[in-house]
């Protein structure tokens, strides 16, 4: 593979902290590493593998000098400048919601489908929680079909970004002390609390989070006909993102059949020894980059057409860094 | 009404203590009031507003001087005890599974069947989760129709008892101060966790609690062709559960038309403005006789014949010590 010249966007953010990591966990062939965040974070410092590096204003990159660009920075910010980045022949994998339903733009996850990013300059990366449940659910579509898919989430804090996660520990620490707890980062306090509200509601009463794993499923499947509801729950965890799942399939699915599929599905750890409570869980499944699957059981509504399970993945890595590096892996690999 | 004699059995528990709350509470026609636990706590004293009450020995009890025994103890002793209790003619409500799947057996939501009591002597209390899921379930039933509910549970600490809310403020502490966190009451830790398991797992790979909402919502409701499937999972809450419902109606179900009739239901408190972030949560359920509901839309998947919603009730109340004081209400009109 060909050493590139990579730049982190956002690299003091947690995102951007989790895809330097795993890079160089990954040995990604890397020619040059800058790291670039907002004006206020000019000049400070962050340490890697290839020693101290100094951050630079995000605004003020000279794209010519980069072949990927990790774009970890929300609001308007991509938009502007992805235009800059691509222009100078620089690859721009976008970690935030801004190109993923922009049908010129494609929304990759690497086991599902690779061969959608073609010649795209900018590639979008897609939501956590989609990219959690969506490892599982392509080898039931791909073996079974699937005609419905409901999902309940259980999301952690780190969704909300190193902020969250703080808040999180901070006011669950007051509430143990007996003190009145409160909230910045999150609309209601967290503490022995959870929040039935990611992002914004829309006119159909499901919030955009909701959504988006409907949008995006549909679009790296590219298969519209999918019934998808998904309804997301902020919880009281740090790191990694929980789904409740259950599908109705086209095929009778057997539950030794998809248990051995999944065994054997890059992406995926089992974790479905019931006897001994072994299943997914937030505390086995933080820090990790396979998607932990459990609780595979034939469905009491659709019966042998239908499948309930559990999955939890780290929602930084899978659901955010580590799907945008394996992102840049696919891109070098195709040069 | 006439005033009755009463006996708590279990006293010294979780959900004896918010029995014996919330007879006062609801002025319940009390002739005498008796306290029983387990021989250890035998002789010690609970305050109550008729002054102190000694805790006597539940396996001692004179039945002949009680009229309603409130029942909060598991495993073997409600089978044993409950004959000695029905045969010197005292009322019996019981808390535990024992006899919930009996026919013989009423299973009773005050706000649902209260007529199915009859004349039996014994009565079962339903599980937490499904008497916070039926209160809104029936309206809908009743008016609508039910083809299908499926849910997926947020259950608090509580349902494992003091000693679960105990252990989960415990070990959140020494979380936070970077120690190694244990568990003896729940399978895992559950300081900033969730665990997907809760009862015994069944033969269908469903747990026990799973099935529980399933027999019970279908005997409650006297109809065994409502499909019904629920996944529990533990999370790190103290004392309400939540529930994430998606249900296929016969009839199709407006938004506002079901929003009026649960604004009119005994029972549910409608939390439901999600422009200025009013949904059922935790930290305002807990200690509140209500289900809150909330989050009342369509469903993406079963279209104007589907409805999802989000409900959240105090896990000890409704879910038990209330619910069974609210029988005892009904046996005592009766009279």
């Amino acid at each position: 593979m060909l050493k590139q010249k990579i730049g982190i966007f956002g690299a003091t953010g947690i995102v951007g902290r989790e895809i330097l990591k795993v890079l160089f966990d990954k040995k990604f062939p890397i020619e040059s590493l800058s790291l670039y965040a907002s004006e206020k974070s000019t000049g400070k410092k962050i340490k890697t593998p290839l020693g101290e590096i100094i951050i630079q204003d995000a605004n003020r990159a000279n794209y010519s000098k980069l072949n990927i660009a990790f774009f970890a920075i929300g609001g308007e910010w991509p938009k502007k400048n992805s235009k800059k980045a691509i222009s100078a022949g620089c690859i721009v994998i976008d970690n935030s919601s801004t190109f993923r339903y922009d049908k010129n733009v494609p929304l990759i996850i690497p086991e599902i489908n690779p061969n959608e990013i073609k010649n795209s300059l900018l590639i979008a990366n897609p939501n956590c929680t989609t990219a959690i449940a969506a490892i599982p659910l392509w080898q039931i579509y791909k073996n079974f079909g699937l005609k419905k898919i409901i999902i309940s989430t259980y999301q952690a804090a780190s969704g909300a970004g190193a902020q969250g996660m703080k808040e999180l520990k901070i006011e669950t620490k007051k509430f143990l002390k007996g003190e009145k707890t409160a909230n910045k980062i999150f609309q209601h306090p967290l503490a022995f609390n959870l929040i039935p509200h990611i992002d914004a509601f829309q006119k159909n009463g499901y919030t955009k989070e909701e959504m988006k794993v409907v949008w995006e499923t549909k679009k790296i499947f590219n298969d519209e006909n999918i019934k998808i509801s998904c309804s997301c729950v902020r919880v009281p965890i740090v790191r990694a993102h929980s789904e409740n799942i259950l599908v109705e399939t086209k095929k009778e699915i057997g539950v030794l059949k998809i248990k051995n599929i999944f065994k054997n599905t890059d992406g995926i750890e089992v974790r479905d020894d019931i006897e001994n409570c072994v299943y997914p869980m937030p505390i086995t499944a933080s820090r990790k980059y396979d998607i932990e699957v459990g609780r595979i059981r034939n469905s009491l509504i659709f019966g042998k057409n239908g499948l309930e399970f559990f999955v939890c993945g780290d929602q930084i890595l899978k659901g955010a860094a580590l799907n945008a590096v394996q992102i840049a892996e696919l891109v070098v690999n195709k040069e």
